[in-house]
């Protein structure tokens, strides 16, 4: 039988690499539903090729437009359409590929209705990890995690429970800047910031590997997936990005994982769990074409958004919220031409440190929070 | 309840470091047969601290010695008294730790007993590996590999079946004449032979290590272990021997096994599986020690015996068998200064060229095969 899955945020670029890789083992799924933003056009091809039964677009009038054009596809919209999709149980797994906090909602919608979570929407653990993780483990729905690293930590777990885990470390290409003194890095341009030596992502997410916040929101997720401690958890640079994260276990054996930087398998991984199928034809990895990998230790003096992370998340509560929107305020800000990169880890510092923690924020408070942080954020720049 | 064990060739490399992890962790595990060689002081410490109620020594005399000191321990004696403590079907566990082909008719006791079997013995599986590998299939019996190389392989296929693996990938340290020119190979001495840069064992497997052929036999032992055929199994030179080895899935996702070179790992996850416990303390490993891996092709010309070894096991039948008491027979003559380093090379491959191969040869045909090359190989120097 066929696994019906739905995909959030489909016109995405982990949304159309989960559509390619459910096209190429389309024998094993069903797309039952999608969520699309601002590319329409995209959409609308998507909605042709796999006629799914439900689509939630960002506005009443694509909304209005799509119906026009699809007679029998239910169009939603807007954060209720998400979570109506969500509240479908007929669906076996959802991939939340959405950016931002708007994945939030609709992914607790998903585990309070027993539907199994293909993630790959940062914010999600990160805002609120303790209370998605807690419902999860309660309705007995797994977390699959599509992010490269902790897809890794994931495969190398495989079969073994994280008792035997004594520690996992997450591997990091230590962006363009790794090479660079810390007064390049004061004065780094948006351009030279934009172009990451391994990874091609969207323009937010480039800015935080190059200031390493980005390993740091991985380390607070990680944190949550596997339930290890901010102390257990270790960031180490391989500029290759071959090894894309590792655990060592009890009995001092380490595995990793391997691969060339694609996300293709991660993705086919998260979606056919627990299965490992042929699938999608990415080129294979070579450790012969490899022939070398490097790791050093990260420099929080040059890096020190990481060091934040990893106090933001000890510390817990709505610290993580707090470094999460101010980063983001100030990501923007950078892009926008406001600020220097550096300043990006002054703001979040300061923001950091005038914070009122909250323990134990509710859904309700994190939205609060996370708003009260960026209006603040942006009367700094 | 403890795991009742037994360790064929206790005072050996492998079957004291097993001990030495058995007393690390002995609320898991009670001795109950030991078998020890030539050092006999040894394995007198070995009995006064273990208490195994049975003990097999090589000679008659020692037997009676034995006898005379510990009244309360059954002393058995030869290949008789290895079959006697694998028929007891108290066991377990048996560790296979002796070296030659002494090792094989044991094993099959204990398989056709229904005991599992932590095997460090090559020629176990390299003589017989269908024999072995078939009666274990259906007496539904688990041979444990404590080979590092295998036992990478082994806990990196955890948890899935091997239709989900496309590829075994082998590492291989190279050994000391990596560098060095084929006119150096060829003039090499013992001494220059012997000095592996990596891992601390024994004379003729070292031998073996610098012509690669200790990699060829793994990669017989490998096909039968796992049942992968030769043209899926790579061998990747890797100087700093921290990858043991590593898989590809169909997915083309790659996971491996890493860590310090010591074999406490690999014999605690054999004899301990399917757990994992934290035991005995090895060294931990550290990436950013470690700082570099390297990678490159073995060079068949520099290193024939490779080649040979991936021919004799593509052939199958009786070819291992010759191969491997042809390389035995060679590398004595090697360590005696009868013969030069890359003549065991053209002694192998003369005595594979005019095998006159038995297809599906009996244990009984075995040994007789085995003597037959022996003795020809002889007539050679």
């Amino acid at each position: 039988m066929k696994k019906k899955i739905s995909i959030l945020g489909s016109t995405g670029s982990i949304g159309t690499q989960a559509l390619e890789v459910v096209e190429q083992i389309n024998d094993k799924f069903e797309v039952i539903a999608l969520s699309g933003g601002d590319n329409v056009g995209l959409l609308r091809k998507q909605i042709i090729k796999f006629r799914p039964k439900t689509v939630c677009v960002k506005s009443n009038t694509v909304k209005k437009e799509l119906e026009s054009e699809f007679f029998d596809t239910k169009i939603l919209c807007g954060d209720e359409g998400l979570e109506e999709i969500c509240s479908n149980t007929e669906n076996d797994l959802i991939v939340v590929a959405v950016s931002g906090k708007i994945g939030l909602k609709p992914t607790l919608a998903a585990i309070k209705n027993k539907i199994d979570i293909a993630l790959a929407n940062k914010e999600t653990l990160v805002m609120a990890g303790d209370i998605v993780m807690d419902l999860a483990k309660k309705n007995n729905v797994s977390i699959l995690p599509i992010d490269s690293e902790h897809c890794a930590i994931h495969q190398c777990i495989n079969g073994r429970t994280i008792s035997a885990v004594k520690k996992l470390i997450i591997t990091a290409s230590g962006g363009p800047f790794r090479e660079k003194s810390l007064a390049d890095i004061k004065n780094a341009t948006v351009e030279q910031t934009l172009a990451h030596p391994k990874w091609n992502m969207g323009k937010k997410i480039t800015v935080d590997s190059a200031t390493l916040m980005n390993k740091g929101l991985e380390v607070i997720e990680a944190h949550h997936l596997f339930g290890v401690s901010y102390d257990d958890i270790e960031v180490i640079v391989h500029p290759q990005s071959i090894i894309h994260s590792a655990i060592e276990y009890v009995d001092g054996s380490v595995i990793a994982q391997i691969g060339l930087p694609s996300m293709h398998i991660p993705i086919q991984y998260a979606i056919t769990y627990p299965e490992r199928i042929e699938g999608i034809k990415s080129e294979s990895f070579s450790f012969l074409d490899a022939k070398r990998f490097d790791f050093e230790a990260p420099d929080l003096e040059k890096f020190p958004c990481l060091r934040l992370a990893y106090e933001a998340g000890k510390i817990g509560g709505s610290a993580p919220i707090c470094l999460n929107a101010a980063n983001e305020e100030a990501v923007f800000a950078f892009l926008d031409g406001k600020i220097k990169l550096y300043t990006i880890y002054e703001i979040v510092e300061k923001m950091l440190s005038s914070h009122n923690l909250i323990k134990n924020p509710s859904i309700e408070e994190i939205f609060v929070i996370d708003n009260e942080i960026r209006i603040k954020t942006r009367e700094l720049f």
